[in-house]
């Protein structure tokens, strides 16, 4: 990743703690700068600073560019927002296999220090695509060979009945309106995870996670 | 769940948005208090409250009620250390069909408001059971004729391997340290959710919808 940092900035104790990290910054040519606890602490959106920061450039590429690189599992988060629980949706998405991340609509926007640090890392695994048109995505998506899922508590199909070996984008919509119904009506199938309790419905993330997951599965021959 | 309610306070708004609710308190009983919108948010632990309040009974159960009771599924918290992810859980695990969730040894209170509002009342659906010894969990789980598996991201078997027919007791760790090694040790085995691609981990409540959902699948026959 040292491509995309363009300046360090860190506390005396942190580069103490990351002297391999800075070490490989400075032998990169990228500028590292000693700043006092307190800058750390505003430059930093959180509570808790770790005392490092980097200063980094944009990341996300055109959908052109992500669907060219055909990977066989996308995710995409339609109008987000909620960035803990986008964050943690690029990070499983990233586990799970996914190429590419798609934040479809207006939303979150990827680069929300509280989405980062929920992705742990992970946006610097998978093609990142911001601010995407969805209806745009599903058209473009399927004329690139792309099994086009929306996921909803009112699905008519369950996860469980589903051939998932083909190469699959998952829609998912936000927590407090699930996915519009233009998006929806355009996608290939509306996908349910079953809920086997009596719980209504499953938090948006863990959703997310089961439904990845079972691409993943399906894609690594298990 | 009108048994576990002992008095319920609301808003006049959020009474008259939620009649039924307030009617059927009234018909068994239960005293019904109105009250100002200033009060609600003192006695709510949230920054937009609903506007209703039930003050309850505790609802946890002994671990041998909960085990004798005979669920094919149950998730164990231990020393969990963030509410959110708590309750996340405890729904997930009720999606997926488990009879009961114990939060095993010091961590989060299962009656944290910010668990209960995560679990979004499947506290009422699973028998819940409080602050048990772990190695008293897994021991009395084994007797009970129960699977007992630890999670860890350093597991030594995948997920993917498992058969997961029989009953099972899935042990989660926190956020910050994981699985205690002696719970680790006690375990009958310890299992890690494989990674297909370059995330070094999953989220805590990712990794558990991920491991209760493969149990879902093998228990419902798909």
């Amino acid at each position: 990743m040292p491509d995309v940092v363009v300046e360090l900035f860190g506390t005396t104790d942190a580069m103490r703690r990351h002297r391999d990290l800075v070490g490989t910054a400075q032998s990169a040519g990228i500028p590292v700068d000693e700043i006092s606890a307190k800058s750390a602490a505003a430059l930093s959106e959180t509570v808790t600073p770790q005392g490092l920061i980097a200063v980094c450039r944009s990341i996300d590429v055109p959908l052109r560019t992500a669907l060219d690189r055909a990977p066989r599992l996308v995710a995409a988060l339609v109008e987000p927002n909620d960035p803990g629980n986008a964050g943690t949706i690029v990070r499983t998405a990233d586990a799970a296999g996914a190429g590419s991340v798609v934040f479809a609509g207006d939303g979150v926007d990827p680069y929300n220090g509280k989405s980062i640090r929920a992705a742990a890392g992970s946006v610097f695994h998978v093609d990142l695509v911001a601010g995407h048109p969805p209806l745009d995505l599903i058209a473009s998506a399927r004329a690139a060979g792309y099994r086009v899922l929306a996921t909803s508590g009112g699905g008519v199909t369950s996860l469980a009945d589903l051939d998932l070996s083909s190469p699959t984008v998952w829609l998912f919509g936000n927590e407090a309106h699930g996915l519009p119904p233009n998006v929806l009506q355009a996608a290939d199938d509306v996908i349910s995870v079953p809920i086997y309790g009596q719980a209504e419905s499953l938090n948006l993330s863990a959703a997310a996670a089961v439904c990845l997951y079972a691409s993943a599965r399906a894609h690594n021959g298990r």
